[in-house]
């Protein structure tokens, strides 16, 4: 029986976990929970789960006789066998480092723990002999077609959707609002990544956890673009062999995955690819032209240092901005790009050093877009540009 | 150095292995070859690898010094460390026991040694602890899928091109000739397996492979209609997940993965995919209505003993008169089932039994296919219809 802290279990991806843990009672338990600002439904699972430990912003208001403790102490806990982090951005970044260096099991669904500490988090886990698991659908797909293939590899072909507006102009990037991007058309996710999957973003930041997880260069690491989200990744071997890992769009069957590794295990909540409904899987070559931010993050991700950091905290910046109505869709890879222009780089960053990063990015950012939204009001306002 | 000997050198796919070794030579070297009829393609053959040994029905004019010796003898001659069946139809059987008996690994481009006599194969391969090697594109791709998965694959996913006729109606199909049948659409492959892709009994043949191959029940094995024969086949894991193996098609990438395993060596000869040239994959069912040599295949795997024997026996005596053309296409599958039906089985046979039942199909197939000619000029001659 694995022993499992979730740490945001209240986000998306928290929820599906805990949906695979209840189809899977013999195998999985829960032991901790951790959410931020959704109490109502951490109280709900803390009822349902009745975790020894959880911790949230605010202490929720339970009877049972669990213990309220810090995500780290969580993460690190003697009773925890396995540590799934789901939060957002950077919040899991020090829980999971507590808990590599307590050797357990971590599987990452949050790719910006990666991506803003890539060498500090893998460093950990090589030290400690922890082992870190993909849970994101690409890397999940990478990992399995990885098996009884090491050392075999020579590319890696991440998978994209697309998100809703591949196939937009430049002018018609300019005018989607926050309510057509948070229409994501394969994937149900929570509100960042909606965002980064429509900006591209997100494939970039797959990218760089890609790197980081299979220590592969970012050269053999290709995107493809593939509509129907079926193909969640391939990989290509020394002979030009190449292997695809497909299922529906169900982020249930990477968790478990993770969960149940090196095991497979049935489960009826599942369901399996029905081939009389699936026509065509469909590829195009992605246009990095159109969606700067997919260039913008390898090029940080390849840059390394801090870079990563102050991409992804802009590009959080930005995506709050955007989606409280204050800039632009094709803002957001203005200000990450200037943010980028603007910082000064840590190579071999501390962990205080990426924590640095982020808040001068966080600022940055914030600078930038008040400044960019007074040029744009310039540049909008007829009556400035006779 | 891997010491090769292939049986059946001359054909289709002994020349792709051979193509393969020559790409090859620091790793693979001749060391026995065998043909039967085209003495000239194996003369030069014998002249450019040098063979220690060689066997044909006629024997070849070379000079240096190898030895002529039969199949049987090179298949199991202590240097040699790997076998290539590679004959056609039931050539192959005896000479691959003989190896498997003499603990070598035989990699099987044959796929009717498997149909034919899967059991007594199969038994002698686990008595000397020997390994047999998939070669066809479909079965490789299901070994590609199944490393580092032993035990975890609940279905199989046979990909199928369709043939040159897949969408051809009931009525197209009798009027089919041999020159349009020799033509596929995809593979270019010797004219006994071209015409099998054509009704599909190639497709109803690999079932039964693989059958005998993975240890896979009959009831987990499907059939998908793939066109593009991108996809070489599927395997589907407990959980869902399902993997697939891609590749142009080319059976030297098989061949070179059976030789190279359990490592994959590079091979400029062997090309990458190129997702730009690749648009869509399609899939569709499978139609067993219109091609009935699938349920043939498929029933006779099946029921087992001397049935599949008989399968192959009276489709090739069918596919001889189709090509010769005495009959139509549609009469292969109404000769093959009618032999069936008249077959008296043995279950558990011996070799002895099977090629017994062998011989018996032979003869069965052309008495049927002349009383046939008979019926049949019967029902096409308006005069008699009155």
């Amino acid at each position: 029986m694995k022993r499992i802290a979730i740490l945001g279990s209240t986000g998306s991806i928290g929820q599906q976990a805990l949906d695979v843990i209840r189809a899977l009672p013999d195998e999985l338990k829960v032991v901790g929970l951790t959410g931020s600002r959704n109490l109502k439904v951490l109280e709900r699972q803390i009822r349902e789960f009745q975790p020894k430990m959880f911790c949230s912003s605010v202490k929720p208001d339970v009877s049972h006789g669990g213990q309220f403790l810090s995500a780290e102490d969580i993460a690190s806990h003697p009773e925890v066998d396995f540590v799934i982090v789901a939060t957002v951005g950077k919040a899991g970044l020090s829980a999971t480092l507590a808990a590599l260096r307590a050797g357990k099991t971590v599987a990452l669904a949050s790719k910006e723990v990666l991506v803003m500490a890539g060498e500090v988090v893998v460093h950990e886990a090589n030290l400690h002999q922890s082992q870190i698991l993909p849970v994101d659908s690409e890397h999940s797909a990478i990992w399995q077609c990885l098996q009884g293939e090491e050392g075999k590899a020579q590319r890696l072909l991440l998978t994209a959707s697309g998100g809703p507006f591949y196939h937009h102009s430049r002018a018609e990037l300019a005018e989607v609002t926050p309510e057509q991007a948070l229409r994501h058309p394969v994937w149900k996710m929570g509100r960042k990544i909606t965002i980064d999957s429509a900006t591209l973003m997100n494939k970039g930041l797959e990218v760089i956890e890609a790197h980081w997880l299979f220590s592969f260069p970012f050269d053999s690491i290709e995107i493809l673009i593939h509509p129907q989200s079926i193909v969640h990744s391939m990989v290509e071997f020394a002979d030009g062999s190449v292997k695809a890992q497909l299922s529906w769009p169900d982020m249930r069957l990477p968790i478990q995955y993770a969960l149940s590794y090196p095991r497979r295990w049935p489960n009826p909540e599942l369901s399996r690819l029905d081939w009389s409904k699936i026509n065509s899987l469909t590829f195009e070559p992605v246009d990095y032209d159109r969606f700067p931010c997919l260039n913008l993050a390898v090029e940080a991700g390849k840059s390394g240092g801090t870079y990563p950091a102050v991409l992804c905290a802009a590009d959080e910046v930005a995506i709050e901005l955007f989606l409280s109505h204050r800039i632009r869709f094709t803002d957001i890879a203005e200000i990450v790009q200037e943010a980028l222009e603007q910082h000064r780089n840590i190579s071999t960053p501390s962990l205080e050093d990426i924590l640095a990063a982020d808040s001068w990015a966080r600022e940055c950012a914030a600078r930038i877009s008040s400044g960019d939204s007074k040029k744009r009001a310039g540049r909008d306002n007829p009556a400035r540009k006779r």
